[in-house]
Formats: structure tokens, sequence, C-alpha cells
């Protein structure tokens, strides 16, 4: 396919900008063949106001309408075939099997939307009918669905180019909502972007839906974000990506006129807790299962296990030693790019200069072609660990430090000391569940996700997924960016009082035309209303 | 009983500060018997600890033990007797019928809460079983469920001295939810909030739950308040009041070095759109209605109708001329306090000023001991309207503007222009429902509750109730402050993966022992799973 290197907003090639940026190939350093223009402050305002006009229109939409471009979309996306893979592996350097599983993870979700929307009960219609002989005045009809928000940015990540980018998770949530889509693209992989935006395009045009329905803007300075973000007409904000930049644009989007929610999910250290059955049963499977877990795309997983405790025993010497003889034997992975190489150099350095750190192995960048840094185990006590914040900083790639705890008490106060955190994993024996539920009561305050005996890369797009957690983890803590429910992030509740059935949402209407669940008087139920 | 002026933290009554205020009756201006000590820094931070230290134990409390603490209460406060309807009246001057009746409302909202917790569903459960034969790797098992979010500072609203204010909605859900409450009590009623706090301090006895479960810091001015937002312990924020007391919070609490959600209700000038059908065959009943909503309370709510529109005709005059007469016919009723009167005669100044604004009647405050302002109509155009932001700003009071329209256009240009509201009313008749679609449409953006051929003063407390909606009528439009659906603003999911039956909560266990509504792979079911 050609690739332009423009903006496309409401399905418009545009290159109104003279800045310009490459992608760059992790493996070699070269610069790829397009030059991509960042967007203008016209072309960012063009592609919010259209935005705000097509959702004039799809906010509309009845939900089976938005299913059917999702469905369309999952076959443009397929039709994009192996050029997709290549270029995303070009760019980015996962390679092709994880690409090949990436995207059948992004067209599952976008079709396990277009499923939810079919069912139709995510509105969550709940009706409340009138009691007319109520004293001292009678009581109103009243009934409540959820409805689209609004035009919504979204923020590509880089370490997923297709499942956290262009027809990720956010665009899939929001467009599931009947919400148009702004995305910025992340300059790591821009010509990838560029293809995704074609699909969209093709399904927009397939589906009949409003060119506004989605509209990609390139950039490579954080400059292009904070325009979007401050857009008066964009309504809600997705992000994946660094605490900096995601608190970059919580800020910009708090300190509007009008504030609008920004559910951005900003990585984390997802602690694991290794108790000592674990330990003493199956030390070598753990080792193994851990460093693959920390390695796993390079370390470059938001669920990275950046951290593990261990209870101090005569199994901790050895299972330390595992660990970094399988961390040092394994050959580093490519990174990304040049800026996450830099910032985790300077994040380990940073961490390594914290009093009671030791570095066992890695901790430096590896010389040569690619980007890439070595496969790093840090260690501390727990002490240290609970007195300092700054060792809960995340090493984004391949690094994790092991906190070894005298007893129960220093980990039970080093885990009550974690801030915010996606997950949280025990590794236990099945006679070590009284002490696995000790801890989990402390780390239930600190994660949105729980693991028992595996570890936390893999994040499984179901309904009941939750990947998010209270801050730094994620900027809203009451919201999911994976599974069914981030739909929610995108909807919004309104009530209708005494409307006559002809006026009310099929959702809501007495016949329930939708057949769908619905809170009927305090009860669940599909049946119509009298 | 006997009121002390003290704050009450952790169920101690304290008054370390020199600082104090009294309450003051809006009919005479003259000071209440008890000076109320502002709360210190210090206060404030031994309050927002012991509600951190109680959350430790309340977050792990089965909902029926929350639902006994609700029920409890309503014991306490019916026990509090007249004594709370003449404190109440004494310091708000809103009347014994309309003290008694909210009173109900407040219990009824407990009560409804407690009902909610024994059933249990409110947690939102979810199950996706494992697949252990899926390719390439197997698919664990994921189960999530809502859980209590942390502790929660509330701020009481003026006009509501119990609905919106110690015990009320705010507290009440999330109580319910599991969350410790810190009251900023509102300085226009701190001996009616003294005597809920010696209430909730019983029920927390009678019920063994912690002390920091409640503390209530008194002060008349922002800075307890402020000092509040900013404790690293306080996890959410429930406000009810002005915008620019809401924005303040909302904006402390977003740069907070660890931001939390602001759940700000702050008003909101709740447009009625009068067709006319209904300006034909009911003029006289639709401006008495009107009217009658327009001046309840002293036209001290947040629901207040405080902008009309009538599209121009042989009625439009006559329909103007009646609301003029009923407005002025009416004695104007007593304001809560000297604030509200003051601010009431800026807005409407600022509002007169503006160009193309007639005032009908009213226009100033009336003399006399009481805090008193006139029953006030304002007039303008649909185009000078649309043309100005300014001409939404909320008056609150008994005060109304009328904005006639040329024609439908113009109607559905102002409307385009309003700004978020808790409300939107069409008054019409049956035949002039494709109207009413076409305006609806537009109205669905801008509001959290759609009225038909109502008004929109009373706010049910139901299941399906939405008292919310888009900037500035709240900082959080897809939740509510009133209603059932309340609760999920002190609630957060949490992802369990792989954990062994006996290592679940209760609502999530295999043998569903709780009873309640689960989606189990993907279908709401109340089976056990197996």
């Amino acid at each position: 396919m050609n690739l332009t290197g423009a903006n496309f907003i409401a399905g418009v090639p545009s290159q109104e900008g003279t800045a310009t940026f490459t992608s760059v190939n992790p493996r070699t350093r070269q610069p790829g063949a397009v030059r991509f223009h960042n967007a203008t402050a016209e072309e960012i305002n063009r592609a919010a106001t259209a935005a705000a006009e097509a959702f004039a229109q799809t906010r509309l939409y009845p939900a089976a309408r938005l299913a059917e471009f999702l469905d369309v979309l999952v076959e443009e996306i397929n039709a994009l075939g192996d050029e997709l893979l290549t270029t995303a592996d070009m760019e980015t350097a996962l390679g092709l099997p994880r690409l090949t599983g990436e995207r059948g993870r992004t067209t599952g979700q976008l079709a396990a939307f277009a499923k939810l929307l079919r069912e139709g009960s995510y509105v969550e219609a709940i009706i409340d009918t009138a009691l007319p002989d109520r004293q001292p005045a009678p009581r109103p009809d009243i009934r409540r669905m959820l409805v689209p928000l609004g035009p919504a940015a979204v923020f590509s990540a880089s370490n997923f180019p297709f499942a956290f980018a262009v027809c990720g998770g956010d665009s899939a949530s929001a467009w599931a909502a009947g919400c148009p889509v702004v995305v910025k693209a992340h300059p790591g992989h821009p010509a990838t972007s560029e293809l995704f935006a074609q699909a969209v395009n093709r399904a927009i045009t397939r589906c009949g839906f409003p060119p506004g329905w989605f509209s990609l803007l390139q950039g490579n300075t954080a400059e292009v974000g904070q325009i979007l973000v401050q857009h008066e007409r964009i309504e809600a904000v997705g992000f994946t990506g660094s605490l900096r930049a995601g608190r970059a644009i919580f800020d910009t989007a708090s300190r509007r006129e009008h504030p609008i929610p920004v559910y951005a999910e900003m990585g984390s250290v997802n602690p694991v807790v290794i108790l000592p059955g674990a330990l003493a049963t199956r030390m070598e499977a753990l080792a193994e299962g851990f460093v693959n877990s920390v390695t796993l795309g390079s370390g470059q997983f938001c669920t990275n296990p950046g951290l593990a405790f261990v209870l101090d025993g005569e199994q901790t010497q050895p299972f330390i030693d595992l660990v970094r003889e399988k961390m040092s034997a394994r050959a580093p992975g490519v990174l990304l790019n040049e800026s996450i190489e830099r910032g985790l150099s300077a994040a380990v350095t940073t961490t390594q200069a914290r009093p009671g750190v030791a570095t066992l192995t890695g901790g430096e960048a590896v010389a040569g072609e690619a980007f890439c840094y070595a496969n790093t185990v840090l260690q501390t006590r727990a002490v240290d660990f609970t007195a300092d914040p700054l060792l809960q900083s995340e090493h984004f790639g391949p690094v994790t430090l092991l906190v070894v705890c005298a007893d129960l008490d220093e980990l039970l106060a080093a885990l009550g000391a974690l801030h915010g955190n996606l997950t949280a994993t025990i590794q236990g024996e099945a006679d070590e569940g009284a002490l696995a539920a000790t801890v989990y009561a402390v780390l239930r305050e600190k994660v949105g996700r729980l693991i028992w005996n595996g570890f936390p890369t893999g994040v499984e797009v179901v309904y009941a997924m939750q990947h998010g957690g209270p801050y730094p983890a994620t900027t809203a803590p009451g919201t999911t960016s994976v599974g069914m429910t981030a739909i929610k992030r995108f909807l919004r509740p309104v009530a209708y009082q005494n409307l006559p059935d002809a006026l009310l949402p099929p959702a809501l209407q007495n016949a329930n035309p939708l057949g769908i669940w619905r809170t009927l008087d305090g009860e669940l139920t599909k049946v119509a209303v009298r």
C-alpha cells in the first residue's frame, strides 16, 4: 500500500505542517523511507470539529449499527494482510509471532465489543415505574440508561502497536459507545498507524458513517497531544503510556474551562510475592516463569513484574542466584526506540544510586546497532524499600528488583507502602492459604488485578478483566482500559422522567423491543413493563 | 440535647481552634447561641488519618454489616425527634413541613441503600471461567467485582440540611460502599450538623464500627475544606454547592501528587421548553406549575427552572404576563443566608446589565429583617441568549429568565448553545411528539435528566434517578449524586485471576453463597459456577 506520511482528518489526507519525522528501525537505527508530518493546530482543530459534527449523528445510532462498523473494521484490518505485520515489525522489532498474536487480540477485541452491542444490556437500563397514588405527591416514572459521552481523544502506546493503538482498546470501546475518535498516533510506529487509518477509513466508507468518526494525527512532540486535549469539542481522553506523559495530559484536561475525564493507564511495577512453600517445592519453575515474564517483549509491558518480594529463608539465596543466572544467560531483546533505551538507563542508574540497592546482573545498555538494554536484576532489603518511595519507580524494560524481607511483618510493611499498581501476584502452595489471605488483604487496596500462581504479563480481553488501578497506575481507578467494561468510560447516564413511550429510546420502551436485561422496579428482568 | 460547638474527630469532641462562628437565623439575622469552632489543620489530619485506619477494617466488612449500620443510623436520626426539625428550621428557615419531608427522604435514602446492600448485586460480579485447552496458551479464570475506594470527604450543601448534608446522599452512598466519611459541615447549619453527628456516633457505637468511620469538621472558611481535600489519606470527594466552590475543590484534588476523583454537583439553570400546543391548551396551569417550581424553597434548588424557552406566537405574551403576575403576587420567601442573598443580588445585577435583558418583575433584595429577594422574572430574545454565555449563569433563588424564540431554528440554536445542566424539561401536548423528539435530541447532550410535562424540582430517590450532568452541572458526568447508582462513585473494580475458591470474596465464589446476579461467561445468572 502507499504510505503518504499525512495526517488523516475526517478521511482526508492532510500534511500542512513543515515539521516531519520518520520511524526508526530499532534493530538498525535506520530511518524509515516515509516522512510523517506533525499535525498542525489547524489540522487538530479540524479533526476535533469533524468529530463533534460526526457525533451529532452517531450518538443516535442504534447499537447494531455501531456493531456493524466494528465487524467491518475487523475485515478491513485483516485485509491489510502481511504488510501490517512486516511494517509493524520494522517499526517496533516486536517480531512476527508476537505481532500476529497481537493482531488477533485486536480484531478479537473489536468483535467482542460488537457482540456486546448486539446483546445490548451494556446500556444498564433501569426503570422505576410511577406510583400515582403516593402521598403527598405521585411518584413519576423514571427510566435511565447510558448514552455516549462525546468525541474522544485516544493516545496510542508504543509497546502495543495494534492492541493499544489506532484500533486498540481505547478506540474500540469509544466507538462501541458511539463516540467518534481522534487518535494521536505514537511516533514510534507512524507507518503502522497509517495502515490502520486506511482500514478505518475504508470501514467508514463501507458503513456510511460520517467521516469525522475518525481522524489520525501524527506527531513526535508533546504539543500535538496537548492541543488536542485542550480542544473544547473533545469530551474524554484515553491514554496508555508513561506516568510523565499521562500526568501532563491529565493536568491539561483538568485545567480546561470545561474539564474532561482522562483515562490514563500509566504503567506499573506489578509486585510479585513469593511465599516460602512455593520456593521450597518448585524453585526452578518459579524462576523460569518469573524470568520469562520479566523479559517477555523485552520487558516492555505495563504488567511486567518489576518487583518481587521474598521472605528470607534457606531457599532465598538459591532462588535469587537462579533468577540472576537465568536473566544473564538470556540474550537481551531489542527495545522499541531510543527514548525507551535512554529512559531505562536513566531510571536504573537512579535506582542503583539509592541506599541499599545492589546490582546482581545487567544495569547497562548493550552496545551495538540495536536499541538494547541488558537483562537486569537489582536487589534490596524490605526496610530500605519501605523507607524509599523512589524504589517504586518503573524501569520500563527487562529489569526487576528483588526485595528480601526478614519476616512477615517486614513484608506486610513493604506491601503497605506500595503505590497504586495494575497487578499484584502471589505465588504460593495450597497449604499457604492463610498467609496468602493476609497478603491479599493488603494488596487488594493497591491494585486492579490480583493473581495467584501466575505472572502478570498477559491481559485477557474478557468481560471480567480489570486493567487499571489506583494512581499512579491510572488516573481513574474506577475504570478499566481492557475488557468489556472499558466501554463504560465513554458512556454517561441519562434519566427520562414521564416521557411517553414513543419519545423514549428503544432500550427504555415498555415492550423492551431490544430484549435486554433491565432493572425494573429493583429487579433484573427482560419482561416488558406492565 | 447539648450542643457543644465542637468538631467530632472519630467520635471525640475537639475544639482546638480559636476561630469560631455561629449560625444565623435567616428570618431575624440573629446569631445562634452556640459558637462553633473552625477545624484546625491538626484536627483535619486526625480525622483523615482515623478514616484511613477505620478503612483498614471496614473495607472487608460484608455488605450485611454495612446495611445494619445504615438501618441503625435511621433509628438514631429518628430518635433526634423534633429538636432536629426545629434546630434546622431556625438555621435555614425552610419550614417544618419541608424539613419533615426532607427528613423522611434522608432516612428513606439510607434505608434504600441498606436494601441494595442486602440484595448484594451492586458489586457487579463478573466471572469468566478458564479455558484450559485454549491455544496457544490456556485462558485463566478471571473474576471481577467492585470494592470500596477509600476514605471519602463529603461537603454539605446549604439548601438541603438533611438530604445533602451530614447523613445525606453522599455520606449514605460512601458508607454503603464501605468507605469512611469525613464531613465538612456547611457553616449555614452547624447545630443541625452537630445533631446528626451525635446520631452517627451513636450508631457507630451500637454497631461496633471503628470510630474513624465518621468525623465532622465545622468551619466557615474555604480553608478547612481545602486542607481536607489535600490530605493524602482522602481518596474521593463528594460535594454539592456552587460552581465556584466546587471548581476550587476539583482543582485542588486534581493538583494533588496523587489526584482523586471529585464528584461535585454544582447547580444548574434547568431549561424548560414550552411548546405551542401546551401554551394553547393549558396556559394557566402551566404558568401556575412553573411559578410553583421557580419559587419552591425560595428557589433554592439545584433543579430550579431558571430558564424557560417559548416560541413566539399568539399565546406567548399572555403567558409571559401571567408568569410575571403570579411571580409578583407571591410573597417572596426567606433565603438561607446572607451569602446567598448577596450572591443572588450580584448575579441578577450582572444579568440585567447584559444586552437585551429586560426585568419584568423583581430584581432586587427585599428590605427587612429576613434575608429575602424579590421573586424575579427576566426576559430576553433567543438571539441574545445564544450569543451571550453569561446569560446561562445560575441565579440561586426565586429567579427565572424567559427566552422568546422567533422560530424553531432560533430555539434549537439556543438549546445547542446550552452548557451542561442537571435537567431539561419539555412541556407539550400529545400531538407535538415530533417537535418534542427534535428538541429532546438536542437537549439529551446537555443534561442528566429529561422531563416531560413536569417540572425539574423534586428529585426522586430511586434506582433510575440520574442527578448529574455535563460540566458545569457536575465535574463527573458519568456519575449521579442521587439514586441507588450513586454508590458506584465510591467503588472500584478489582479482578481476581486463578484464585482458589477459598481465597475469593464470597461474591465471586463458585457456589454464589450471596445469591447475587453475576455475569457468568457473558450471561447474567444466579447459578453457581460449574
